[in-house]
């Protein structure tokens, strides 16, 4: 006997993780550089060589007993600290290190942010189009994920169709901004709109509705913006990070939570988190990477190839007469389709080597995701193609 | 509102934790060389240097894309096919990769193995003593511990009450051998014993009965003895590894499940592994961790200092009139205190500065854990400090 609940999910393979697999076998017939892999959201620039010099410090000038030794359940205080510091000054918050619990990247913030605030069959919101595995993220944590439908106009939130689903049950809002796979950043406006329907709800409801805010591509943002920091509108916001994307460094898997400093009991959730970890087998992220991260704080990799691949996918897709929405930042393009079924349309795709997701998994049927993470020489050598493609299959469109 | 669950153990907070903190503000006021910390199980002997050297080689010759880049859900394949050659070499076992799948220490290793082989409601068993950590890696999975009282005359299994308590509910057993905290190793007589009930039970339940066998302390062994490698003697055996104390890595959190190959679906277990991780926010242990002990695999830190330190305790303690069983290895040992209540002993040794830990929470009242993963020329200190502690508290012992 094996625990059903995990075997029944043998057999619903990643649709993402699929098509890379395609991509990576294709590869290996027609040489991978002949492959336009636009599936996978790995970044595709190197991390910054002040994460590497200092990883290679401490390695070579800490006591070794020291350097990989147990961190505090909640983190090594230290870095805890810098990265509080780091956000103060960034977003003019007041978080302290107590505010701040280290995790395994934004899927470990996630899950013990879920943890925290929600209790088995609590409902938790998001909004479409959304990252696919929250669904296992909420789902197995106990609580219930119910998906908003999107607003396909801007893809800001749709809140007709969000206050309507905003009952009694719901205990805390999943958001990600910018979006995967959007690209979308939420405006100021949408994140004002959010919190005062928030604030009126938890009113009405008699009991606090957290936002969980999934922030991994807080640092990839377009045309000069910044972020409009979540935190900054809503006190009962809980910030998850991964420095996967900004960093470069998504194996090393390391992000925390930031508890919003005057969200009722936020210190003592970060101990919470402390003891979620003890149920999950979380633990804290490896201590070298804590504190190379806690060094290196506030760096980035340069992230300025994914505008520039950005604007190519953009200009070529408005020109061929695409529906879709201009990303505000991440590294993800979200065109409609040009049949109704993405699938269809992203399976034709692939005899010309450009491989799209569909959408249907992340709640929007009808358009697909392209990741354009990669090197700018093959999003370049991938217009052409993508030119052929459109014009051969739909030549009516 | 906040998760009752895990607000509520915010006020349950671990005796070992706080003898820690304790020790250190006493080393604050006096000299931390002056007070005889025996709290932590935290190693005292460095990396081996060969993983240092394999870190700064990965750092200063990878592309840097590759070895921070995602790893596969279930570990970096190369490093699951090394472990499983070395476990084969060392214990004669069949592992290939897909018997390994990475985790974020032992921690992680028996959060996922406990998802793996039971439901919510199912009984797991575990020994007396034993790692009080248990109770919330149990507990917060769904399953329920039920703890074996000990054998106090030799600490292997006591058999009679196992038996009572092996009831249908039980669907896996938890073991530690050597064992945290009486730092016993399991005899081959009992690891057979303990098959050939499990054995026969499952028969008469019609259900598998798994071992989730416990094995940080795997390699540290006493007297020229091996450990009984529990999967040679029971096909049902979901193996949980952690190099914290081998390779003395313990913030690093590197760990493995290696599941039998005999063991039915084992191979799909390791997959089920991946989706529990999904739902967990466990994923994978660092991709530079992971990388380094795979090129690491086999070797240990200088464990030598633990036997060394061990055989001076130990002969005190016998001088001194203690009842205590001669570990056969880790870096504990397990005293009967010479007071009914072992918290009143160890108040009373704190008064000489001496830490040690009552094990009432370790399911075994009126002994204590010694905790000597500490240099040896402190534990020689240490000495004549016990022999007055218990000379003059205990003058008529």
């Amino acid at each position: 006997m094996i625990a059903k609940t995990y075997k029944d999910m043998l057999s619903a393979k990643s649709v993402i993780r699929q098509l890379s697999e395609f991509a990576t076998a294709r590869g290996a017939e027609i040489g991978y550089e002949n492959v336009f892999d636009f599936s996978l959201g790995n970044p595709s620039v190197p991390v910054p060589a002040a994460f590497t010099d200092m990883m290679i410090k401490l390695l070579k000038e800490s006591n070794p007993i020291d350097l990989h030794g147990y961190s505090q359940s909640l983190g090594i205080p230290s870095v805890r600290a810098k990265i509080a510091a780091s956000l103060n000054q960034r977003f003019g918050m007041d978080y302290t290190q107590d505010h701040i619990f280290m995790t395994a990247g934004a899927a470990g913030a996630i899950a013990h942010a879920l943890r925290c605030v929600t209790e088995p069959g609590d409902e938790v919101l998001t909004f479409a189009p959304f990252f696919p595995e929250y669904n296992p993220y909420v789902n197995l944590s106990g609580a219930v994920l119910k998906v908003v439908p999107p607003n396909t106009e801007d893809f800001q939130i749709n809140f007709e169709a969000f206050e309507q689903m905003l009952t009694k049950k719901v205990m805390a809002v999943l958001i990600n901004t910018p979006n995967n796979p959007s690209g979308i950043a939420y405006s100021e406006e949408t994140i004002k709109k959010l919190a005062a329907v928030l604030t009126e709800k938890s009113k009405e409801f008699g009991h606090e509705i957290y936002i969980i805010s999934d922030e991994p591509y807080r640092e990839i943002t377009f045309d000069g913006n910044e972020i409009v920091y979540v935190s900054n509108y809503y006190d009962y916001t809980l910030s998850c990070y991964s420095y996967s994307k900004s960093l470069s460094l998504p194996g090393e898997r390391i992000g925390y939570v930031a508890i919003h400093p005057k969200c009722p009991y936020a210190k003592e959730m970060v101990v919470m988190c402390g003891q979620i970890s003890r149920g999950i087998g979380h633990n804290c992220p490896a201590s070298i990477i804590q504190l190379a991260v806690g060094e290196t704080c506030g760096l980035t990799a340069d992230l300025s190839v994914y505008e520039t691949n950005m604007n190519l996918l953009y200009d070529v897709l408005i020109d061929l007469g695409f529906t879709v929405v201009r990303p505000g930042g991440t590294f993800y393009i979200f065109p409609k389709a040009l049949e109704e079924d993405a699938k269809i349309f992203c399976e034709k795709a692939l005899k010309y080597d450009l491989v799209f997701v569909p959408a249907d998994t992340f709640g929007c049927p009808g358009y697909f995701r392209i990741a354009y993470c990669i090197d700018t020489e093959k999003v370049k050598r991938s217009i052409p193609v993508i030119r052929k493609f459109v014009e051969t299959e739909y030549p009516n469109r």
